[in-house]
């Protein structure tokens, strides 16, 4: 897929996980050998075999981009993976670390030294410690602090004082401004002493003595326009600035709306804090869906792949216990039915139906709710709108598939009035999922919760014990 | 959160439409007053207070960014949405259309003459065009194709030959090529009598006279560089290269991984075709994400949050008849141990927390499984690793939740025999949903499907009938 011209990168990353596990297991199985024959010296570890073993992975390796390192890592189980770090470039650590996954990356740290993770850090920009502070240990920080200079110290400290979710945690500090009262002529001059520009830079910003943004100057309107022209006469004022204490989302959404490269941040004074870059805000995009899909199964962060059973257990368990619940309460429901499914028994293999297609509907509405609440489209005046739509669409569906088990149920137990017991308990449950199914979410956002989380549980318990309920107490009415 | 500083646009979108509905009602309002009493002359309707309102509404449209105006129709009922519609500026008749999500653009062209579509397209480059496309009229095409010059003809034809998950797709034609042997003063001066660069042009491309790339040249390297240099001195010869036939997917991870703001097309002669830009990237990441999301869930595709009740049916009743027929499977397990029902009522209702747990337990599994598939973590040695991993975790929370359900049941029914069946039941659901949530994805991926698409309804089915079948088979061997 990709290709880089000079080297032999244009292999898939699972072609070379496959290499490195190969040349991994090669240098295991010879390492293995000699020490069941401990007996004879120690130096044919590093024989010549070994070492050539070896050199190559290392090879391998070192033409990786941190990024391609970070994932490989992630995909080995937690012993190859400490090998394959410990022949990373302690220039790559810090990167490494910064790109892979919380969860793996606490075992690469629980690996290092106190003096290993400094010297990791001092790669780093402000901004980007301050993404890795929560998970070094706090001799490590203040380590790492003191031997910042001063003006990154205030960095650091600003970016770790913004919490995960808002644009302050995406922001870096790699700004150049410039004075509204120079030609372009100058800007270049300017630029050209510079060794390279700071990556993502598509625009400079204009500021006052103060400090004050005052307006941009895009990189590509300088290359275009004649350098005897001042900087005040070629910016751009209309420009999109965010607050470090907005929502990240937000920022994400205006970098998709707007198709932005890059975006000042500034306080309420207007003064220039620093900017986000579109390459951050693709992967808080990507981490955000993922994390999503992760909630949505009941896993509460990301795991690691081969992480040790009782850590996953744990990451799981809050899930289980809730959905045991609800369990629970179904099972009570269909208790209060007992008499009933004794006298006609065919009650029992029927009634997980009715629940099950209830909670599919009912989960079909809320994910189309959570789109539309996240996306800002619902108006308080188009919630009625939407729930009778909803109740449309499940009456339809009631009628055609209540007919259909209508019909399934006559054929097995060849009991019309069971038929239309189940046709009529089908009905009902879908429109209670489709009432729910935008009252939940609605109510959640009103109650400020996120509806992302919990309205697809909710809606399942009630489509469940609602449902066995609906069928049950229908059937002890008309049939026993 | 974004903040214009010429206009007030520093309101949220939320708040907008909140505006626009509001006066869209007051015009309505009116309009309807006037239609009652339609003796009166139609002048009314022209009223100084309805053309003040009309104004109101046009000159907040007219401020909006075409993506907001695109978002505001998705949030307004069909009828509004044609009115609202009918007011946008018909130069951004185009940008809006590429905006909107296919549903939402279906209802807009519908609602358009073929002279309108034809002039909406006269807006968009041929990449854009290419995207409308599927959803014009036939004749419109011939139009819209007979009106453009030869050249973007041709790359209209190239855009629409990809299929929509290639890279292809994502492709533009803005690329601005340079020869590798002049100085880059040449090139800024060439530049210089461009009017503007396009948007996210962070790289000249370097071709030589057959268009055949050989690097490319930083922006940022031409400003920090002498101009005397010659291009060949300061480009870069190891870059990203996409082919148009590789998935879009891959062309995400690589821009993702390595920070890209536009990468390079090729072709198989390493012809320079076109390029992909990080704007485009971000629409495809999102769109992907969503659409997981929604297949989860069983929407065939996004819908129009307004669409009419048969078009909602139309699009979620693939997945309903897919999860009634497990749930007859389900059932008709049931159906097998009636007698032991008959004679033990308790089991009916206990057995809907065995299924349940084990649903929910099996979707933890396949959700890990999935996302380290897409991220090609698993390799052919780490299946084994994972499996014993899982049942690690199944046996672990199988005792422990067992347990729980066992001491519920005993509790409830005063009989311990009935609450070991209940743990052993549970442990073993859980065992075979951890076994099948590993197998299920990896099967899919070797059978060349995607294991994102199904594994959910499988492992519901296997743990719903085969927790079923555990549970009353147990029951009717040691209880009965």
């Amino acid at each position: 897929m990709t290709e880089e011209n000079h080297n032999e990168e244009n292999e898939k990353l699972h072609i070379q996980l496959q290499r490195v596990i190969t040349l991994l297991n090669k240098y295991k199985l010879l390492q293995g050998f000699v020490n069941l024959q401990n007996q004879v010296s120690e130096s044919l570890a590093e024989s010549s075999i070994q070492k050539k073993n070896l050199g190559e992975l290392q090879s391998l390796l070192n033409k990786l981009h941190p990024a391609d390192i970070a994932d490989l890592l992630e995909s080995l189980p937690l012993e190859d993976r400490l090998l394959i770090w410990g022949m990373v470039k302690p220039e790559y650590d810090g990167e490494v670390l910064l790109e892979a996954s919380d969860a793996v990356r606490e075992t690469l740290i629980t690996d290092m030294g106190a003096h290993e993770l400094v010297a990791a850090t001092e790669q780093l920009d402000a901004d980007e410690i301050a993404d890795l502070a929560p998970d070094l240990p706090q001799d490590v920080m203040e380590d790492v602090f003191r031997s910042l200079p001063i003006a990154e110290r205030e960095q650091l400290r600003a970016a770790m004082s913004y919490s995960e979710d808002s644009v302050g945690a995406l922001m870096d500090f790699d700004v150049i401004t410039v004075r509204d009262d120079v030609r372009l002529e100058v800007v270049l001059r300017y630029l050209r002493r510079l060794e390279e520009l700071p990556d993502h830079t598509d625009q400079l910003f204009v500021v006052d003595r103060e400090e004050h943004l005052k307006g941009v100057l895009l990189i590509n309107r300088i290359l275009v326009s004649d350098p005897d022209l001042l900087v005040a006469d070629v910016m751009t004022k209309e420009m999109i600035t965010l607050h470090p204490d907005d929502k990240a989302e937000d920022a994400a959404h205006a970098f998709e709306r707007y198709d932005l490269v890059s975006a000042s941040i500034i306080d309420h004074d207007k003064k220039l804090l620093g900017r986000v870059t579109v390459n951050v805000v693709i992967d808080f995009i990507r981490d955000k869906a993922e994390n999503e899909a992760l909630h949505l199964a009941g896993l509460r962060e990301e795991e690691d792949l081969f992480a040790p059973v009782l850590k996953s257990v744990k990451n799981r368990w809050v899930w289980l216990a809730i959905n045991l619940v609800t369990a629970f309460i179904a099972s009570r429901v269909i208790g209060l039915f007992e008499d009933s499914i004794e006298k006609l028994v065919a009650l029992a293999a029927l009634m997980p139906i009715i629940a099950g297609i209830g909670g599919n509907s009912g989960n079909q509405t809320i994910t189309m709710i959570v789109r539309a609440l996240a996306l800002g489209q619902i108006s308080s005046g188009s919630a009625w709108k939407l729930i009778s739509k909803e109740i449309g669409v499940s009456a339809v569906n009631g009628l055609i598939w209540g007919a259909v088990v209508g019909l399934f149920t006559f054929a097995i137990y060849q009991n019309a009035e069971l038929g239309v017991v189940m046709m009529l308990a089908m009905l009902l449950n879908l429109l209670l999922a489709a009432l729910l199914g935008v009252l939940i979410p609605l109510t959640l956002r009103k109650l400020g919760r996120d509806p992302a989380l919990g309205s697809s549980v909710m809606i399942t318990a009630v489509t469940d014990s609602g449902g066995f309920f609906i069928f049950l107490s229908l059937a002890t009415l008309f049939l026993l």
